[in-house]
């Protein structure tokens, strides 16, 4: 059994999960891949914090596991930019092969560290999901055309909450915090942040490219009402926060925001915190993985498969050097939503103003806001149009007097791609 | 860049798939890898039949792929048992690796195989999902609870349009036959051995035991009625094909039947050809992977994911050399229907029988099968029993003279497992 020997820097909560896995399925991993999992120190910074983990492996010196000649791989688990990147690179550097599940670090210096040496991150994206893996080995054949998925946890679960018992996002919030599905500071989550480091990280692998440090639009999910699932769900489409990432010619669309996604699309029946990811590929289709994306043993169990793959001595992962333009428009259908004042003509207003941009409307009507009085909503379909030109004509209807908030704009999906499902 | 030349048996649909995907994506499998793919020799039957490969390729003489010097590593493609085990061992003793997509040789005789050699067998269950990697890399450090998969794509198309448009059995069938999701002679498809045999390779990985050549019970769906697809729908089921592997203590539970599978089942959801498989790890929680199990290009797309990390000269996968025992019955929820020749008291009839053997029943209702006078179906719903009881209740209910034919048993998928979906 040739030993695999490992320093844990953090022992939060994929750290615990970490050593707790270790500790149980030490002698299934080791009939199965011949590998002796070891434990041999845990950074932390407080040493009488009681943890279940044996107190004699504790230390509050990082130098004595980044630097160590007992330590074989080093786990990085304490998650943000700094010192983690500090602490990998130092790792790297004396020739240890380090595991992190830290989405932050790589989105923001990614291809500095994997230059330095063999990096494991399949839990950096979608917690217990082997979705790098399928992306680097199983579609190592396919040429990657797009890639769509459910990445926060946080975001379907309240959206999933709001559409299935018709509450608002407040109590849905709430809700998810109680059972931890959402931090007590929400904002990384809410606000479409967590999942664009997904993306980045995801995207980067699946098409090849460095992405780390890239800028690109994404949203979250803070001014989605009742009324916006409501009308999704009467025109046969499910409301569903999404990270996208496709060819489009030569340049590449990254997009995070919420989105009308047809009932029948296999990211639809994704419930409450799962992630799922669609991948698209030249020879294999669509293959779409789901399952939990955060949690302490799905996180862990993903840690543990990089720790198992780099200690075989797979062939290093080569970081791709190549970039490449992304694409600052795009065309799609529209939901949109207007909180207005109610006075008689204002889907007039509305419409020309759309008009006035070229944006053409399917479908227009106003409902009050029940409870509220003179308070109410007017919802619009548009036609397929350039992002760009209904940001403007946005831009013009926001300024209307009859205006009470920012509107709610969300794309409709309606490529077929999986219509097979 | 490291030449890989390869020897290919068989130049079906999967073969030719192959050779145009290598052409097609050579440069990226390159870049990703450094592997150059190069195809150095073709075995076909008829060397004058028309085919979309270069015809200097071609070569009617195995021997001169299997022994030859120049060949790194071996495709067998031509299915069935022999001569494809045979050639397999021939190339794995020449020291070559070999890739199959061959479920029939490997649920025959994989063990004696595997252990001659490094065999990659991705294609040989679900086509273009990498199944097989997720379970031994992606969830290395996870003891597998359950795998429950839909792994028959004829069987899926067709009950999901018998359910979608109503139609019959016969109708759907010959659907998929005009579709190419089905064999002019459907029968390893249609009644669970294709199935099967596929359940054999995946149970045999997720549970590290040698499983080849294990006898178990499979079932197929040609005995399912529209009546059948309605009953489930009125009770917020939905019919499918499905092969479930799970522990039940300390014995190994094997199974391949159409089933009533809760509509937030993950598996309701899947239509038309796709396959779906979820695996439950102890830390991972529920996984589900889905995708085309079939298909040129999509086949063709895992045997390049194996050839691949064969050339990678990835850690060699240990065949399990431990075996366990199959467990013999289990328990469940039941629907029962029972096409009779309508006579008052029919129900009072089965019903009784039912009882003799402890099963009892929660719902029992009959009607007339329109348009044949006389003839109609009792549907029964019995609660939770031993299987082995049912089976004897089912007997003695088949010496009535009131059956006209076999009656339809169907599990009723309580489990709550994938509840958060």
């Amino acid at each position: 059994m040739k030993p695999v020997r490992l320093g844990i820097l953090g022992c939060g909560t994929i750290g615990r999960g970490l050593v707790e896995l270790i500790t149980r399925n030490h002698d299934v991993i080791a009939k199965r891949t011949g590998l002796g999992l070891e434990v041999r120190r845990v950074l932390v910074r407080d040493l009488k914090k009681e943890r279940p983990v044996d107190r004699a492996l504790l230390t509050t010196d990082a130098p004595s596991i980044l630097e160590a000649k007992d330590i074989d791989l080093v786990v990085e688990l304490i998650g943000g930019t700094e010192p983690a990147r500090t602490w990998i690179a130092q790792a790297l550097d004396a020739g240890k092969g380090v595991v992190t599940a830290n989405k932050a670090v790589l989105a923001a210096s990614g291809s500095d560290l994997f230059r330095r040496g063999r990096i494991g991150f399949e839990a950096s994206a979608c917690g217990g999901i082997p979705i790098l893996r399928a992306v680097t080995e199983g579609l190592v054949g396919n040429r990657i055309l797009a890639l769509e998925g459910i990445v926060n946890g946080t975001c379907n679960f309240i959206l999933t909450r709001m559409a299935e018992t018709g509450c608002a996002f407040d109590a849905a919030l709430g809700e998810a915090q109680r059972l931890g599905f959402a931090e007590a500071d929400p904002a990384l989550d809410l606000d479409g942040g967590d999942a664009a480091q997904k993306l980045l990280i995801l995207a980067g692998l699946a098409f090849g490219v460095r992405l780390d440090g890239v800028r690109f639009p994404y949203e979250g999910i803070r001014n989605i009402e009742a009324v916006d699932i409501e009308a999704a769900r009467e025109l046969g489409y499910v409301v569903k926060h999404v990270a996208i990432a496709r060819e489009l010619g030569e340049e590449l669309d990254l997009r995070v925001h919420a989105v009308f996604l047809p009932a029948v699309h296999p990211l639809a029946h994704v419930r409450n915190e799962f992630n799922s990811v669609l991948l698209r590929g030249d020879a294999a289709g669509d293959l779409v993985f789901t399952g939990r994306g955060a949690g302490s043993l799905p996180t862990a169990s993903a840690v543990l498969s990089d720790i198992v793959e780099i200690a075989r001595d797979g062939a290093p992962w080569r970081p791709p050097e190549s970039s490449r333009k992304l694409c600052r428009d795009f065309e799609s259908k529209y939901y949109l939503r207007f909180p207005i004042i109610d006075v008689p003509g204002v889907i007039g207003l509305i419409a020309t103003a759309l008009g006035n941009h070229g944006i053409s409307i399917s479908h227009a009507s106003a409902a009050l806001v029940p409870e509220r009085e003179g308070v109410g909503n007017v919802r619009i379909l548009a036609h397929r149009c350039a992002e760009s030109a209904l940001q403007r004509a946005i831009e013009e209807v926001s300024r209307l007097p009859v205006l009470t908030r920012r509107p709610v704009v969300l794309r409709i999906f309606e490529e077929e791609g999986a219509s097979g499902w």
